[in-house]
């Protein structure tokens, strides 16, 4: 492989001569008028342009999106574009704040054909372009600038005599904007493009600060950075005369990746209005995605005019499904992976970041601030269940945050970094992300917990206990369950404890439930081990946090609570490690209990560790068969 | 619906106060250097990442498109990318002028780690990273600057001791570079990201002109505009000492769809270097695409580095495979979609540019200038043959452009016109896309070519025939097919056509060849039908014109062929209409007719249209059904 050499065959952009810019210390204030034209632009892009019943399907999502400005057809290019205007305007379709949009180049024949689609509209947006770029003009057209500006002015005349037609009432009464487009502005001379706009202008004649004439400035193919298209616009906003009666309007191709870009900066060179296609649809490359601005806006609290994505989900759906095109999985907002995170890192920082919103909102204080999550998924109708994913590459903080999701357990810090070796070796030996519902199936497994739903029964279970006071000089509670309380005290534990199925009588004695426990173990089965880690808590039930999180889950689960079960976790060493408990060297196994009564679910905790400790190996692989089952 | 109002829920950017910033007035003038990061921040956002064996091949092919720097793993990590660094170094296959690149946090034991993986490299980037954001000092790490501070120059040293140990001949010899990044730079203060790299540079102790530290400015999550990204960047370009030491790197993320335009534009405002991915994959909506950055270059007329790109196909191949994830259609310059034109004055412009890029090239000037494609899809190793593909938005440009690329023929306008009509009502009523190949059977079907390979035969025949003089006195040529010669001269024709299949011998007389044939249908058939046009050319071999287009084509046609066939084309208007047919309105049936002997091939034309004027709808419907069909 060699170099890619461009050689003299490529141009570069010709920059404008603009120091004193000023766009560039702008920031954005509002939002522009949106315009979608899905419906042509879009539309004439598609390998397989959308029948009748997809375009009617469309059309009525971009009405309940919020959109008041569409282009629906290319009424004078085919029978079907202008059947379609008919039937939305027959069959009473448009909503009376819509302006329906129609574009026809300047040609007298199209633009009669185009007015007689609209016969009857209440608002109409009239849009015809011409020629004006030098490439169209000298190669395509064969037009001189003078003629190009005859051509426009000509047929500008033409439209004005039919608008006065039409907006007669016994011809319709229609209200008309008219919208003009030198094509391709980007690629037109600067003071061209404002002198043909100024001629327009000039024959169009109704142009006022009340109904202001239309000026749209395509980038029809992306041929410059950002900043450049930002200067053109700038340029034009300058020299135009009369700016009060006009509305500049952008309409930006992706062809360099940089469409959403091209619109924001240019919105701020002063753009008014912004034409593109709903995820980015359109020839080639696509036209700009009209979602990522409204929402690039919505994320700096800026209130994205009348549209409404707050069901992003029903969008990309009739979008995608009328397009044939599927939406990215990575596409800004909207892919299926934009709100995942894999990286362990990530993952824990989100987890912190959800604990101190929690807080935040607590307070009062209504800030988004979450890592790694620009916008809150809930406003756009999705759940958190999607944020965090776990593969090979992620971390405890992630693996616990799933946990903590789908079974409402708070697993213990160290507990956590034990599980995710679990994890992350089921994943790098199967190689597959780890669902959810992976993540469980394996936790249930890992800590037998055929309770909920997974398969690995515990070697160990408890039957049946009791426990009573073996000194009667103290009263201790059922629940003293801590090790080295400070007046000695002895609990006497009797029960039935199965081992692979077989039920042994155990007895044993302690100065608290488990170390009882652990004795009658130890006498029963000869294995000693000594308790590292304990701890417990109330589980509340999961799944109910669709919006708000940890936080909502946090608040639930300080409330009241009838027959909250009891969780608690146990870290065991074994008798041959005893003597490191203090060392981190020490290979813990990590038990879990759940059951009504807590001093039943720490037993069952201890039960559960020491089903671990005989078989630690095998633990692993049932899991990695059982993922690549699933 | 109402509208999304979001309140004071989310904040807006700061914007830097930089009155007198200069990356707006600047424009590219070379490369960047190129780090490919894919197979870390790529691969750890994968639903699942990468196989030992996938991410050999990407390795392989990120050395074989010319990356010099690439980001191999995150070794501390997980086992399977420790392995991985150890499989490329011990196997050899690390390029001498390749530097690998590790990640790793700031936490020494994790250093340590990073540093075991890359043992007998030749040339490493040892980049680390530490959190210096408000939001991370504050929610996820609990640190305040200073903590923060200490943290990277403690760990710095570290490395710094690292490196010095493992730069040594008996301990690998490998030749270092460190890379650190201040995480998320963006978020960061402006101020303090100096301050801390400061420290870092202080700590490093190594930074020279020869040998220069790398910053990288991570976008990790796009919080704010592309402009904005480009004040920070040349803020800490302005404010860092000893900038010649520096190299500033780039690391945007696509949260707000503006990477590359973020990219595009911190270029300009002083990166020296871009860290990103293959087609923009990596975490969430993924980072910076290199793919569109290299190719915005060199549709500049810059050279993107080291980078060949012009098998283009390939790297989506093996990138979109490893990945698991599909390039979108759309996709600046990879997608399918990208080269193609389905509108009809959009592919009659394409038409038009590349006959004047013809005549350009032919006079020894190499600019590419075509309407709708900023670069000539043969520098990515396309074809041409997908540019103009057509749908039910199609004019007759494109359809006339696909009838010259499939067969050869190059269509009078006026039967372009009719025969467009035909095509758009078939992809009116079968809702698909026209291909190529679709074009060509409806093109053979309208005109009853069954000799090419359409199986519409055609009702009229040409079994055999002779023509001679007579009127002895005039010495008329054969080829003399037009009507109205000056000087009356008179041609006999004898010859047997068939009509559905029965042989009818015929004769007729005329000042033509044609005027001839006519009288001699309508003696035999009644039918009275007049010439209105008609044109004829040499076919050259459609086929081979890969590379050059139209171009080429013509340059063939223009040299010698042996057994060059002819093409006729004939529009008959029948005699009911013959009154008109001065008028544009009266209705002509276009025929064609193809042959080795040019009279032949006007006579067969004749045929071919005579089918057509005595059952136009037929042509349409059966187009239609073998559409539906195929």
């Amino acid at each position: 492989m060699a170099p890619m050499i461009p050689g003299n065959k490529y141009k570069r952009y010709t920059p404008l001569d603009l120091p004193d810019r000023s766009w560039p210390s702008k920031v954005p204030q509002s939002s522009p008028i949106w315009t979608s034209v899905d419906l042509r632009d879009g539309n004439q892009a598609l390998i397989n342009p959308m029948s009748g019943e997809q375009k009617l399907k469309f059309y009525q999502k971009l009405v309940d999106v919020g959109f008041k400005e569409i282009e629906v057809a290319f009424p004078s290019a085919s029978d079907t574009d202008f059947g379609f205007v008919r039937h939305i305007i027959e069959n009473g379709m448009v909503p009376d704040d819509v302006f329906l949009q129609v574009l026809t180049p300047a040609r007298e024949e199209l633009i009669h054909r185009t007015f007689e689609s609209i016969r009857g509209a209440k608002n109409v947006i009239l849009h015809m372009y011409n020629a004006s770029s030098p490439l169209f003009r000298n190669v395509v057209f064969g037009n001189s600038k003078e003629q190009t500006i005859e051509l426009a002015v000509r047929h500008t005349r033409i439209v004005r005599q039919l608008v006065d037609h039409y907006s007669k009432p016994e011809n319709g009464g229609t209200n008309f904007k008219y919208e003009y487009s030198p094509e391709t502005f980007t690629q037109t001379e600067m003071d061209f493009a404002v002198e043909l706009c100024e001629a327009v202008r000039e024959a169009w004649g109704k142009a006022s600060a009340d109904n202001r004439i239309i000026f749209n400035l395509p980038a029809t193919v992306e041929i410059g950075p950002p900043n450049h298209y930002a200067d053109q616009i700038e340029y034009f906003c300058r020299h135009i005369s009369r700016r009060e009666e006009i509305i500049v309007s952008l309409h930006p191709h992706n062809d360099r990746g940089c469409a959403v870009a091209a619109t924001e900066l240019g919105l701020l060179a002063g753009g008014d209005r912004v034409e593109g296609c709903l995820f980015g649809n359109g020839e080639r490359t696509g036209n700009v995605d009209i979602v990522t601005l409204a929402l690039n806006l919505f994320c700096q609290g800026i209130q994205p005019g009348e549209l409404d994505l707050s069901d992003l989900e029903s969008v990309v759906e009739v979008v995608s499904g009328c397009n044939d095109i599927a939406v990215h999985p990575r596409h800004p907002y909207a892919g299926d992976l934009v709100f995942t995170a894999f990286s362990g890192s990530h993952q824990d920082a989100i987890k912190k970041g959800f604990a101190a919103q929690a807080k935040r909102n607590a307070e009062g204080d209504p800030t988004w601030e979450i890592p790694y999550l620009p916008i809150d998924p809930a406003d756009l109708g999705c759940t958190y269940e999607a944020v965090i994913r776990v593969n090979s590459q992620s971390g405890k903080g992630g693996v616990a945050y799933l946990v903590a999701q789908s079974l409402g357990l708070d697993l213990p810090r160290r507990m956590q970094v034990a599980f995710y070796q679990v994890v992350q070796e089921v994943a790098d030996r199967t190689g597959k992300e780890m669902t959810s519902d992976d993540i469980t199936r394996i936790f249930n497994q890992t800590y037998h917990l055929a309770s909920l739903q997974g398969k690995n029964e515990a070697r160990y279970q408890l039957k049946s206990f009791s426990l009573s006071d073996d000194n009667e000089s103290s009263a201790a509670a059922d629940d003293d369950v801590m090790e080295g309380a400070q007046t000695p005290r002895h609990r006497r534990f009797t029960g039935k404890v199965s081992r692979d199925g077989q039920v042994h009588d155990v007895s044993g004695r302690g100065n608290g439930a488990l170390s009882a426990f652990l004795d009658a173990i130890e006498s029963a089965f000869g294995i000693k081990a000594n308790v590292r880690e304990y701890s417990e808590h109330a589980i509340t039930k999961p799944g109910s946090q669709a919006i708000g999180g940890p936080q909502q889950q946090q608040q639930q689960r300080s409330g009241n609570h009838s027959k909250a079960q009891a969780a608690s976790y146990v870290e065991l060493i074994s008798a041959d490690e005893v003597q490191e408990v203090g060392s981190k060297k020490a290979v813990g196994f990590w038990g879990v209990g759940i059951d009504v009564d807590i001093t039943a679910a720490g037993l069952k905790a201890v039960l559960s560790s020491l089903s671990n400790i005989e078989q630690p190996a095998k633990i692993v692989n049932q899991a990695v068969e059982a993922a690549e089952a699933a």
